[in-house]
């Protein structure tokens, strides 16, 4: 794989050193890190809300209140070498399995939809300080055929990509390469 | 083009008839077209807030302060055939030309980097009661090239391709497959 730098305008100098190791800190990391070497452009979605009310203060509209509203999409989407990417990064205190009720059923409806239409959709799962990219289809597969309320970390171990921390990067990327290549739907 | 339409299990049935002709819910009803007809995947983004306080009522976070952030990205992203899509919607009350203030410098620059990432970007214009695509190269260029403030009519007329509004449907995917068959980069 190339990764290519040629952009040289919109590079940015971020330190990657001595932050946090929050999941979504990982992620957003390795955004930026993809973003600033050309190699994928990925963003966090903004979260959904729905606004109640809006006050005028000074020329400038405040939202004086609003409420989360449940996500029934993934957190993350972008392009990578022309092709669509969603994902959504997901961590469990359980040393043992991933619970499947963390995945809602409008986001399990989405992942069949950006299946369906040729998207790249996975999901980083952090269980027992180790990383791994479970493909889409591999979720529905499970969901469908096992009917089990969790995932056991001896299927991460099995049957999905190892994600690599390399110098705080999260190179999510090189395992969906690994994945792409492999058994990909 | 094949339109297939063999998921049902997710078919929904919206009446698109007797619906406002704003371009906003133009695009909103083609999208979802779009979905319940399986032909592409394609949301509009949540609205980009900034949290400044939250407060715990009746077990439930209620945002109590948030401000509207400026969109440095297009409003629109999915997937099309595997394809990364993004595009934003714009008219404008002028009937000869298009003002190019009404794209940030921030939206230039992410249109830029969508093209390196070989996304498709586009806009979708309303003009003199017409609607254009306008690729995001085309943008670029004439941003770059002709230094003016404002694209003429005469533009869109000859350089871009139309949309047609078919049963109050506005079929930019149409106007996208010509688009792509023609001088995409």
């Amino acid at each position: 794989m190339k990764y290519p730098n040629s952009n040289e305008t919109y590079h940015k100098k971020i330190s990657y050193a001595n932050r946090g190791m929050k999941l979504e800190e990982l992620i957003n990391d390795a955004n930026s890190y993809y973003i600033d070497n050309n190699i994928a452009l990925i963003f966090k979605k903004p979260t959904p809300i729905g606004i109640v009310s809006v006050a005028n203060k000074d020329k400038q509209k405040i939202i004086t209140k609003a409420y989360f509203k449940e996500a029934s999409t993934l957190d993350y989407n972008g392009v990578y070498k022309g092709q669509y990417i969603e994902f959504d990064a997901k961590e469990t205190l359980s040393q043992t399995s991933f619970p499947l009720s963390n995945i809602s059923v409008h986001q399990l409806k989405h992942i069949e939809n950006i299946i369906q239409h040729k998207g790249i959709v996975f999901l980083v799962i952090k269980i027992n300080n180790h990383f791994y990219l479970i493909g889409g289809k591999q979720i529905i597969d499970f969901v469908k055929s096992k009917k089990r309320k969790s995932i056991p970390i001896k299927y991460f171990q099995e049957h999905c990509i190892n994600i690599n921390l390399k110098h705080n990067i999260l190179d999510y990327i090189e395992s969906l390469n690994l994945y792409l290549g492999g058994n990909y739907e």
